[in-house]
C-alpha cells in the first residue's frame, strides 16, 4: 500500500477503507510517512471531509496507535469528562468530586498546560504533596476506595494523535469536524472509560464559532463514542467569556474550593452541574431530573466538597488547604487593574486573557518551563456587567514586577466596552445526547 | 509575513496578494518554508485553484528565483518551444533547423532524460564530439552564426519550480492548471526567449487526458506568456502513440535526420512543421501561411538538413554522422517483436513503451546512471496498424542480453490488440493563438 494513492483517492473525494486508515496511522506513527506527505492528505481531507465511517475508523486508529487504559474491572461504572476549551476551566476539580460523592467512578488522565490554557495537573499539583504520577495499582485502588483519582497523560497515549495534532497546528488543517472529532474521542477511547461526557465550546477562541456547529460537532462526536461502544453525551457551552472569575492555578483550585462551598460563580456552577448531571446519568443509569437532583444535593450538603477533601487526601495532597485556602501563598504583587471608562463589558478576548495570566507567570510558553502556581487573574468584572471609570475590574496575581505593564494593557485591549449592555446569552446553549432512535440529538 | 497565514488563507478561498506570493517564492527556495507546510499550501490550491494573476504571479516568482538568461542582443527575434511530454519526442532536433534555416534565432537550453522520457541534451550527446556545455560567450555565438545553438540547463534556473516539482511529485499536486502552467511558463521566461511555442499534449500518460482541457490549460499558459511581456502560441497534439518510430538517443538522432531528408514519418514530421510555423510566425513576424510555406521550403529544399550538419559541427559534434548515419554504433542485440495475433493495434501505452526502452539502456532510473545511447526500440506497427500474427512490429536495440525478455514483455503487454481499427484521431487538434482582442483562442 502506497500512501500516494491514499492521498490520490482522498483527494478525489472517494472513501477510504479500513485498511488504508490502519495503515496511514501505523505508518505514520512509525516514522514511514513523511510529515510533507500527511500535511497534504490532512489539506485534502478539509477540502473533502470524512464520511462517518472514516471518521470512527480514524479515531479508532487513533485510540489504539499507543497505550490504552484497562478500566474493565468498573464494568460500564467507569465515565469521563472532557472540555474542549480553555481559559479558566476548572471544572474537573468541581465535577468529579461531586460525581464521586453521588457514588459514580472517576479514573481519569488528564494533561498538563501550554500556551494560553491551563491544565487540570499543574492547577492540582498547586496543592502541596499532591502526587499525578501514581502507579496503575495506586490508581485503580484510589478509583475503588475514593470513587475519583487523576493522573497525567501516559507518554504514549494516543502517539498517533499527538502526531497528527502537533502537525495539523502548524499547517493550518485544525479545522476540520472529522479531524476534530478523531482526536477528542480517538483519546477518550484510549482512556478507557465506559461513558463520556463532552464539554464542547463555541464563540470566539473555540473551534466552533456558533452554537449551531458546536451542535453539529458533538452529534458526530457522540455518534462515534455510540459507534465505539461507548456512551457519550455533550454539553454546548459558550466561551465567550472565562469561566467563574479566577485564571491561574492555586487561584483556580480556591473557586473550585468555594464552588463545592456552595459559594460559586453562577456560569461556573452551571455548567459543573450539567456535566456532573450527564456523567451520573449516563454512568449510573439515573433518569436526568434524578441525576441533577442527586449532584445539587451533593453540592450543598457538602458531600462533595468532603469528597474532595478525601480524594486530595488520596493522592497525598495536604488537605488542610482545602479546608483552609487561605494556606495557598499569595503572589508578592496584587495589581488593581481598573476601569478607565464606563460603560457594558460587551465582549473578553478570552485567549488574551490567559496568555496574560500566563505572562504573570501562570503558564508555560514551551514545555520546559516553570510554572508560578500563585500566579494568575481573578476577574472581578465579566461580559454583561456594568463598569464605572476607576471601578476595580480585576486583579492581577504576579511574583514578575516587571511583567505587570503589559499584562495590563493586554487586558484591558481584551475587553471591548459599550454604551449598551450585550444582548444575554445563557452559558449552556443545550445538551446533546444520544436519541432511542439511535441518532445524537440535541435538547435544551 | 507567516506562511501559515497564506495556507489559510488560500484554504479559505481568498486570493494571494503579490507581496504573499513574492514572499513564498522566496521563503521557500531559501529554506524557511518546511516541505510539510508548502505541500497543505499545494494541496489547499488544488482545492481552491488560483486566479490568473495569481498563477502569472507565482509564474514570475519561479523565473526570478534563480539564474535567468539575457537574450536581449536578439532583441524580440530569440524563439523557444516546449513539449509538455515525452517518449520519442525527437522535435527538438527536427524543429531548430528548420526555424535556422528560415533564418530564425533559438538560443535554447534543454534537459537530460529521467524515468521513463528521454531528454534532448542525452539524445544530442550520442553524436561523438558534440558539447552541450558551451560557455555563454560560446553559446551566444553559435546562436548569432548558425542561428541555433541548445546547451543543458543551468543547475540554478528556477529553483523554485525544482523544489516545488519534487514535492508535488510525491504529494500527489500534480495535476493543478496554475502549478502546471507556473511551472512551465516559469522556466521559459527564466530561459529568456521572446517567443515561446509550446506542445501541449493530450491522451494517455499526458497531464490532460482530452484535447479539451488542453486547450484550456494551453490558454492560460498563452495569456501568461503575454501578461510576462512574451509572444506564446501552443500546438495541441495527441500523446497517444509515440510520436515517429524510433524511441532511444541515437535510434532519434538517425530518425531526424530521415526526417530533415524528407522521408520522415507523417505524424512526427507534420507535428515538427506545425511546431516550425508556429516559431518562425511569431519570432519572424511572417503570417502563417507564408511560415509554413518557408519551413516546408528549408525541408524539402535540404536546407534544413544543411543547417542541422552546420549547429553540430558548431557545437564541436562530428557532422559525418550526419551525413552518414550508418556510423552510428548498433547495439550488438537487434531482436524481434512479433505479433501474437491478428487485428489492430487499438492503443499504445506510451509510458511502458518510454520503461521499456529505459529498461534496454537508453535511459537512467537514478540521475546516476549512464545511458547506453545506441539502446531503444524501433517501432514498426502503431496505434491504427493492421498486424498479422507472427509480423515483426517492433525491434529492440540493446547491448544487455538479459534485458531482452522483460522489455519484450512489457512491449506487448503495452500494446492493446482488437479486430476493429480505432477511430482515427488526427495527431494535431489544433492550436491556439492570441486573438487580436487580447483572448487566446483555438483555431483547428
Amino acid at each position: 500500500m502506497r500512501f500516494y494513492d491514499i492521498i490520490q483517492k482522498k483527494k478525489h473525494g472517494e472513501e477510504l477503507t479500513a485498511e488504508e486508515i490502519a495503515f496511514l496511522g501505523k505508518a505514520y506513527v512509525d516514522g514511514e510517512i513523511p510529515d510533507y506527505q500527511m500535511s497534504a492528505f490532512l489539506m485534502a481531507v478539509l477540502w473533502r471531509g470524512m464520511t462517518d465511517r472514516e471518521a470512527s475508523l480514524l479515531t479508532l486508529a487513533i485510540a489504539e496507535s499507543g497505550d490504552t487504559v484497562d478500566l474493565s474491572m468498573f464494568g460500564d461504572r467507569s465515565v469521563d469528562k472532557h472540555s474542549t476549551g480553555g481559559v479558566g476551566d476548572k471544572t474537573t476539580m468541581i465535577v468529579t468530586p461531586i460525581v464521586a460523592a453521588v457514588g459514580g467512578c472517576v479514573a481519569k488522565m488528564s494533561g498538563r498546560g501550554l500556551g494560553h490554557t491551563g491544565g487540570t495537573i499543574d492547577k492540582l499539583e498547586s496543592i502541596p504533596g499532591f502526587s499525578t504520577t501514581l502507579t496503575r495499582e495506586q490508581f485503580i485502588a484510589t478509583v475503588e476506595k475514593v470513587g475519583v483519582a487523576v493522573i497525567g497523560q501516559s507518554g504514549n497515549l494516543a502517539p498517533l494523535d499527538k502526531k497528527l495534532y502537533a502537525l495539523r497546528d502548524v499547517t493550518a488543517t485544525v479545522d476540520s469536524v472529522p479531524l476534530i472529532t478523531s482526536s477528542v474521542m480517538g483519546k477518550k477511547l484510549a482512556a478507557g472509560s465506559h461513558s463520556i461526557v463532552l464539554d464542547v465550546k463555541y464563540g470566539s477562541g473555540a473551534f466552533m464559532s456558533c452554537a449551531e456547529d458546536a451542535v453539529e460537532l458533538a452529534k458526530k462526536m457522540v455518534a462515534i463514542g455510540y459507534d465505539r461502544g461507548r456512551q457519550v453525551s455533550a454539553i454546548i457551552s459558550s466561551m465567550d467569556t472565562p469561566l467563574g472569575s479566577a485564571v491561574g492555578n492555586s487561584l483556580e483550585v480556591k473557586e473550585a474550593i468555594e464552588t463545592l462551598s456552595g459559594r460559586g460563580a453562577p456560569d461556573l456552577t452551571e455548567v459543573c452541574l450539567a456535566l456532573a448531571t450527564e456523567m451520573v446519568a449516563l454512568s449510573m443509569k439515573k433518569d436526568k431530573a434524578e441525576a441533577r437532583e442527586l449532584c445539587k444535593n451533593a453540592l450543598e450538603n457538602g458531600s462533595a466538597l468532603a469528597k474532595l477533601k478525601e480524594w486530595i487526601a488520596a493522592q497525598g495532597g495536604d488537605a488542610n488547604y482545602i479546608s483552609n485556602p487561605e494556606k495557598f501563598p499569595v503572589s508578592a504583587y496584587v495589581h488593581e487593574i481598573r476601569a478607565s471608562e464606563d460603560g457594558y463589558i460587551y465582549a473578553m478576548d478570552t485567549e488574551q486573557i490567559g496568555i496574560s495570566a500566563c505572562d504573570l507567570g501562570a503558564g508555560r510558553a514551551s514545555k520546559e518551563d516553570e510554572i508560578d502556581h500563585s500566579a494568575g487573574i481573578i476577574i472581578l468584572k465579566k461580559t454583561g456587567d456594568k463598569i464605572t471609570g476607576g471601578e476595580v475590574i480585576a486583579l492581577l496575581h504576579t511574583n514578575k514586577k516587571d511583567a505587570i505593564l503589559a499584562a495590563e494593557e493586554r487586558y484591558l485591549r481584551a475587553l471591548t466596552v459599550s454604551a449598551e449592555p450585550p444582548r444575554h446569552a445563557p452559558v449552556i446553549f443545550g445538551t446533546v445526547r444520544m436519541g432511542k432512535d439511535g441518532e445524537p440529538a440535541l435538547t435544551h
